[in-house]
């Protein structure tokens, strides 16, 4: 019987350990998809309290204290910090086999050295440990990343952003690289109501006086692609839902656009004319920046209407939808294929059932000289557990080649998240060290410990920054 | 290598066994739904032939004597009760891998303490054994259900029934509480041609003259659930299908129940209109009543309409469906939220495919201080084995708390499936003690053990009587 | 730590051990659907070159070679063919957790004797190894049968093929049975712009003027069925995309035939009408002519519309597809039912989110005192690894009898396949073995070890040529 969060935590075979000791651990981390806020990194910013730096923002804790019957008030409302906290705390041992309670003390023990359980009765030491603790420059934002080391991160960025804070990172010469995410979900949105506003707001960030027509909005946006880039952007993010694509002509797409820009509302078609346009224009635009385009598919948002009203966006009301969607997606695909500019793609699946039908689409668009030029990205979200990570690797290795793989991202608002990369190393040795215990592979580990350290690391620093293993 | 049906059955690690024997094995059970006969327990039944109590209506094993050539004539056929056992016996060694070849000598050992292995050899001393022991008293109805350790159990119930065998029960004081389930399906069932009858029949049973409009529909529902609450009604139930839910106003519903009333035949939007107002008025109803609302999805029905001709439904011809239904059942639950008047809810899906995203959508709507409110119900009829079990099991701990669930329901006909209780706690405990032995949860037996009773007894005894464990 | 490939590959426990060299690994081959050319086998062909035989059709390695990079040159272009070996050679060792990895070290292994495993540094030692012993007798096409113990196996036919070379082999004797499978996709394709050609073929293949109408088609289709039948056909085979069934009239069928053999294009509804019928008729024509209906359910083609232009159909740019059909399979089957009329039927999906759905489908449909008529069918193309292989077997055994299953078949073009029999024998004897020794079933051997051989062998022999275990 093995020890909780022991050193061979979730390796559970001998060679499994050997991966990850030898070979993954050591590693350094490119985080290149996240939610962090650029400038509390310029900012360095200091937390003074562990409640809030858990609590102020992660909906994957609201929720299942929401389902522990926590009152509101403790969750998102006023409750004081340490009532939050205690409240999480409680929780915290009912949390059997959910990844929360795995995370909560990896962080512990990673960031603070605290190796005991969260509960009730360790609650109020713990958090008069972990404030003392966070007082100490060691704490700071940036050192809190460089003690993971971090190498780059990617955060999520709209198009009008100024990119003030990675600029100025990038000036004054900070060793992580801060870079911004081409995120373009404003534009479109074409049905949302701040649509028009937006679209001002993005001819503005642009140069231009005014958006009147699809060419000019093409325009805006390679202007920022063009701005991106040039800030050192190598990737771009897509939310999509369940009318993911639509084939459609610029002519269509105008229509719908200058209808918008009018005031008008438009029909379920004009909407997706719109959209899937613009998404071919988009990711072939990708391919000529060489951006990297990442598609998250599958997620159906604020459910709650009653919670939105009071809350907003974001705060745990999203949840898997579970929609079919393979033919669009192969449209969707196939028109970059057809004009030949098939950018590097990342597909992430909300639900796991599609993990294999994605794990065989991408394989279509495989080719052109390229190792790894599609990817089915690593477990999202709700998937982001033992069992989802193991499911999406088992696909992307049964149906591809899962060497080629590109690996983890935290997806994540806080600056103590990292640790998930560790369980999704340890999980990924677990995955492949199982091959050669099983003898379905040889103990080769020194060839195994590079696959590994190619999907830690290398393959994601070659895909996004065209160094390879072996260059200093 | 373990032995078959060994005290540790079921039990894969040192933790399992650890935490059913000490923990789950002598915990009471509240079988919540279930499809019994309450007059059958009131006369406290003795059965003579086990051919018939075991197959007399058991469409899981129908199912199998057909796949496995058994000519109908000795399933649902006239063929004598020995001869249909015989068929049984021969074709049991036969199913290896169905959870059937594990009730049937789980149950064998269990009420008659027979533990040969069920065969074309040993049918005829089995039969006989089995006979000569129904006779005893210990073998009626109620003697079976109190040696199984039942405190409570839940009968499906039509709104008109009187209820009369539930009454004369609590009146005698029968120490297993005996209670209704309200299940409006034929209220519901508007496209079926015995709905007005129907609809005339529930009047009566409410004490109206008539119902004419979606009014006098709503205060006779009322008045039957209040009827139905009176007698210690604690649960409702719904079967839904792929339309399983429509937003629509009173004034659509009514217009589609006063066609339906004139005989007029309906259109789909019309169907859908009035299923979604009076599903949504229902779970309100059950808000304010208190009732635990419970929702099957996920069967396709009557799929041979050859036998359905000649059997009528419910004799094996059900099977899986495999439509999408997030969105929808995301605008039902949205409803009941929006009225702040989200009832206790438990939702079994058929398809186990669905699981992760049940799991994601409840927790949309948990709140409100009240501990896990909405339910991931156990695996249902198809996926009431192992691995369905231990699918459900994942999905709830990984997406939300399993420590807030309800646990087993036997869901059946017979009054011998009550060790499918014992066979989903060996599971359970295969699935918590798993995460102790790999490490995944620290080794705190107590803890574990008292989650462990939670979702054998304390959880739905606290959600269905509002009994907390430590309450005598 | 088990040795890679060893004796005992893919056998996870002692049962498993004991169940495969005892039962299965002896057992005979019916390789009841692949697409060999049966010409080669009349003829008896000598491959000259590794290279071809391995890379000159196989999808399945051509996918993986353009995921790692290699030049499409290099795959299906005009490099030569030890350049191409050696691309491929060198990808190997990355290909790790995909059945491709095991397969092309069973067959070195197996057929050529040669346990080193192939990669760059091996590749001009193997090459020259294999195309060496390619040159002898003993690896002629037939050889490569005898060697694996095939004693029958099915190709796939056009319904118009003469048949020329199975009626040569039966003729002369040849000790394989080498039948048809009655395959009339190109029957059904109303859409594609050769149908009115090829009904022009079929009619002459019929011996009939022309088909006018669906009696005339009828009637080609009933007299090539029996052509087929009279040359040893036991099986036909259909394709199904998302449109998989849709119940039509006779007229209806007849007016669309006619309108298309007019040249003109038929609406969708047309399309699915023609098709519909047709498949109803084809299904009852089978039963007629005790023939086994395969379907084969998911497939999404040509996904890459510019590969499709240069390449070519089956060039690696089939995928899963996603569609939920529960609803239209049980209205097909239904059909079949109706009638009274229900052929052995073996549905094959390609998404594995349908297997517990197919699984519980086709039980609805068992029957009539046969036993295993409908199969779930071994798992298909994308899900042909170990993985795809268990939840295939779990799906069958949890929601029927998969002692009744008919087991595996090669589904390839490739002579060097057969080794993926012993693939699926090991894997089945896991899971099998595995029931035994965690005391889910008893450990009779003997017993199980009989079903082992159903499985491999003796049902299929059953089910296709009436041959029952025990006889000569």
């Amino acid at each position: 019987m093995k020890k909780f969060l022991d050193e061979d935590f979730m390796l559970n075979s001998q060679s499994a350990a050997i991966l990850y000791h030898e070979y993954a651990e050591k590693m350094p981390i490119i985080d290149f998809h996240n939610h962090l806020e650029p400038q509390e990194i310029y900012e360095d910013k200091q937390f003074s309290d562990i409640s809030d730096l858990w609590l102020g923002g992660d909906h994957y804790k609201w929720r299942l204290m929401r389902a522990f019957g926590v009152p509101e008030e403790q969750i998102t409302g006023n409750a004081d910090p340490y009532e939050k906290f205690l409240a999480f705390a409680k929780m915290m041992p009912y949390t059997i086999g959910n990844p929360v309670f795995h995370w909560t003390h990896m962080e512990l023990t990673r960031y603070f050295g605290i190796t005991d359980l969260l509960s009730e009765k360790t609650a109020a030491r713990i958090y008069a440990e972990c404030n003392e603790m966070l007082k100490s420059a060691e704490f700071s934002v940036r050192n809190l990343l460089l003690r993971m080391n971090v190498k780059a991160l990617c955060t999520t960025d709209d198009p009008t952003s100024d990119l003030k804070y990675h600029l100025a990172m990038r000036d004054e010469g900070f060793s992580i690289k801060v870079l911004p995410t081409f995120r373009p979900e404003r534009a479109m949105a074409i049905e949302k109501p701040d649509f028009v506003d937006y679209i001002s707001k993005l001819a503005l960030s642009a140069g231009l006086a005014k958006i009147e027509n699809i060419i000019d909005l093409e325009k805006a946006l390679l202007n920022r692609i063009e701005f991106f880039a040039a800030a050192g952007c190598r990737i771009s993010d897509h939310s999509l839902d369940a009318e993911l694509f639509s084939e459609a002509s610029s002519a269509k797409a105008d229509q719908a656009l200058q209808k918008a820009l009018r005031g008008e509302s438009l029909s379920s078609t004009e909407r997706r004319s719109y959209k899937g346009y613009l998404l071919s224009f988009l990711g072939k635009a990708y391919f000529d920046h060489d951006f990297i385009m990442q598609l998250h598919i599958g997620a159906i948002r604020n459910n709650s209407q009653r919670m939105y009203q009071l809350l907003g966006p974001d705060k745990g009301y999203d949840s898997m939808d579970d929609f079919n969607y393979a033919a669009q997606l192969s449209g969707l695909l196939n028109e970059y294929d057809l004009a030949d500019k098939m950018p590097y793609t990342i597909i992430y699946c909300l639900n796991g059932k599609e993990n294999d039908m994605l794990a065989t689409m991408i394989a279509n668009f495989q080719g052109g000289g390229v190792k790894g030029k599609l990817q089915l990205g690593s477990a999202w979200w709700f998937l982001d557990h033992k069992k989802g990570m193991l499911n999406q690797m088992e696909a992307f290795a049964s149906n591809g080649l899962i060497s080629t793989f590109v690996g983890m991202v935290t997806d994540s608002r806080s600056f103590l998240s990292f640790p998930r990369h560790e369980y999704f190393r340890r999980i990924l040795c677990s995955f492949l060290g199982g091959l050669i215990d099983q003898g379905e592979y040889p103990a080769d580990y020194e060839f195994v410990g590079g696959i590994v350290q190619d999907i830690c690391y290398n393959n994601i620093n070659k895909m996004m920054f065209k160094i390879n293993k072996n260059d200093v």
